[in-house]
């Protein structure tokens, strides 16, 4: 068996030549080093030295108790560093664009790159089949009466267990449900804002967000927002201070539509001003389980010494979209958001509760949201190798590390709304920026959703996408 | 075979005493009048007349195709003519007095005559479960997914259909679905009216209606109702212009918590009313099935050729509670109310809705619907009928047409807060009439729920409510 010390280089460019030529695509796996070994007459020791040189080049990944994997480097790729600060000029109104962009979804043909859901192949059909089975057939007689007026009481046991791994450690009776997590952000701005107040958030937003605010009277207020760090920390302080800020609302963890991600010191700091300015944090933890990396960060809760802070979060991204199960943990507020729940939809349903508590008792939660975060994390880097090269050149994107969106720069003086148009007429769907603020002029700026796994269809849209660029730089 | 003219006066007589001394209990059918003109060697036109005689003194009822039962005659009780218009003085806040009375509702052995809605017992459980079963097993997969976002499709035809009974002639894309009737009517308001603006409502009324018009800023302005006939018109039309109303809640059937009826004259006066005012009726429609009379009135809805009306309704009190499926009817606010429901709830849950679905579509709920309202009326004349029996002298109720409550009204003097603290301790719970006005002083009423099958406990429990009042009075 050979032994020379410099065997690993030349197995590691091999293996290198293979990768990005792609006769190894991402997502594949490589042979075990003992396989390649034997197969190669090589020390296990220069196998393993050759990976480790892939692995720090950001070619493949080590995964834990599997092996190594192609992995597609996001290093090659043109990252995104800020968000241009460009004026609003005249403009198309969010709210008819964003009919503009939703309204055609219902068409089964379409490309939906611009639906921040996860595919229903990456979700568990047919365990959640059998978790409402056995729901439906054990307690048949509580299905068609009110639960538990703050949630099923098993789902809010449930709850409190998986959200130790954010750093909480919550009694059950902290916990209220809700129908998603848009329905509890609304309780939160209900129960801890008054009409006419102002409600500071990320810039670029959610829209949703933008109109949850805007329903009940309030005024909101958009905040610099880093593409990859998220919430502008100083600017936030500021406007709270000039506005006279009475909540804000974050998401800490993969915020839609840029992916940003709130770095440990920042959700400290975060909660540090709020805490400070004594206001309310509601922070939007929808995407918080998504993580790419093997551990995720503490939810800006965790750090919440003062009651300061609002989590909402639910399964609607996670797990079944469908479902609509949702919660809050609210802290002081607790009494009067579980008040506004009484009088709003009274109780949540119950099949859909007592389904989700027995999908997430018996240990299915856990193993199917390994797998997703596996799925996610792949669908990221194939999406993000199909932009990088079929998109062209002075293109940047983010690449987050965890969620469901990329969110891709153009050039100065292209216009997203126009590539819009032209893409759908060739029945795909991507979502352009300016649906993400009222006050940011984001035209040069779209989303894509990697919900979807990287089928042929995919690849070839990505390269329409690519095409149609082209004839507009 | 005996034919005296005079004969049937006997047998109705026999029967009589049967009925008063409860041998033949309410709802109990009587034999057929083959059946008894054998038996008793008469003329079946002597039984015929000794049916008619009693019918006509409300001691029996004609059920087309079955038969005659026996009907306890609303006629012998005492009834409420109007609500006393009483200034509030010093009195409990009508919210923490809803924790005192809904908190110790968690307690199983508790008898809930407080409670507005059926009990488990006269549900469809076994069908709905069927319906349940055959929507898992179908389509898994849709169950995960965001069903289609203005409701589910054959859902919004199979309202439609049923719509028709109440005069209205729909098309399944008028509809919009909601986790419940309380959300559509929070949609409703937020669509029509602004923070600051006043919104007319019966008085008494149910409390999560005033609840909904306050969490958004809006101001209730409380508006006489007759117990009976329902909101005053020439009150509200003065209220209207005294107060400058945006919009009015009316529960036109069975209203909440008088059992009050609006006839057909003053659903087409009022929606006369709110159409020469150009305001908009948010019709409550909730209780609107549950009709004794064989034919239910039209909804205001059906006279609204001006689109000044939104009607609101649900499945909770008719099919099943948990399943948190509701909708309104929007006319020309459609396209506002639906962008209301896609930034709060996003969609309303895909099994639940899907399940009801089938249920109305395979003929279930027509079924289901019409043994519901025989098992309400014959319900509604038990309690009434022990409540004839074991409340002292001078106490007054209403008794409605529909729906699951009983008004009523004690001496001057006796305050039904204290009556409520005397029979929680024997586990009795009931409704204090300061639930349901923030205007008015309703100390002397309370309220009485008859959705439980009329069970010894329940006897009982009525009995004790009497002897209670008794030494009160």
């Amino acid at each position: 068996m050979k032994s020379d010390p410099f065997l690993y280089q030349d197995i590691a460019r091999q293996l290198e030549t293979l990768i990005l030529s792609g006769a190894l695509r991402i997502g594949e796996r490589l042979p075990s080093v003992r396989q390649l070994s034997k197969e190669k007459k090589v020390s296990i020791s220069s196998v393993y030295k050759a990976y480790i040189e892939l692995e720090s080049r950001g070619l493949v990944e080590a995964r834990p108790k599997s092996g190594y994997y192609v992995r597609f480097s996001t290093k090659q790729i043109q990252k995104i560093t800020h968000i241009r600060q460009q004026a609003v000029t005249r403009r198309q109104k969010v709210k008819s664009l964003q009919e503009e962009v939703y309204v055609p979804l219902s068409d089964p043909t379409l490309i939906k790159l611009s639906i921040n859901k996860p595919d229903t192949s990456i979700l568990p059909v047919t365990k959640l089949k059998n978790s409402l089975l056995h729901t439906v057939r054990e307690r048949p007689d509580r299905l068609v009466n009110y639960n538990n007026l703050q949630g099923d009481e098993e789902l809010r046991r449930q709850i409190a267990r998986i959200s130790y791994a954010a750093g909480l450690l919550l009694y059950p009776d902290d916990i209220i449900t809700t129908s998603g997590c848009l329905e509890a952000i609304h309780y939160a701005l209900l129960a801890t804002t008054s009409p006419g107040d102002t409600v500071a958030i990320e810039s670029p937003t959610y829209f949703g967000l933008l109109k949850a605010i805007e329903a009940h009277g309030r005024i909101p207020v958009e905040v610099l927002t880093d593409p990859v760090t998220g919430i502008d920390i100083p600017s936030l302080e500021t406007c709270i201070t000039q506005h006279h800020v009475k909540a804000c609302i974050v998401t800490s963890s993969f915020s839609n539509p840029t992916g940003a991600h709130l770095t440990e010191e920042k959700r400290k700091a975060l909660v540090a001003l709020v805490t400070r300015k004594d206001i309310v944090l509601i922070e939007d933890d929808i995407y918080g389980e998504l993580h790419f990396d093997p551990h995720r960060l503490n939810a800006c809760k965790a750090y919440d010494l003062q009651q300061n802070v609002i989590l909402c979060s639910s399964f609607s991204k996670s797990v079944a979209p469908g479902y609509r199960v949702g919660w809050l943990i609210a802290g002081k507020y607790r009494s009067e958001i579980f008040e506004y729940k009484m009088n709003h939809s009274v109780t949540t349903a119950s099949v859909t509760e007592m389904a989700m508590a027995h999908f997430l008792k018996n240990g299915r939660y856990d193993l199917h949201i390994r797998q997703l975060r596996k799925d996610l994390h792949t669908q990221c880097l194939q999406y993000l190798q199909a932009i990088y090269e079929y998109f062209p050149g002075p293109i940047e994107v983010s690449a987050p590390k965890g969620g469901f969106v990329i969110w891709v720069a153009l050039p100065m003086g292209c216009d997203s709304v126009k590539l819009y148009r032209k893409l759908i007429k060739k029945k795909i769907s991507i979502a352009p920026g300016q649906l993400f603020s009222q006050k940011l002029d984001l035209r040069t700026y779209f989303r894509v959703s990697f919900g979807s796994p990287f089928t042929p269809e995919i690849d070839d849209a990505l390269k329409q996408i690519g095409a149609t660029l082209q004839q507009m730089i």
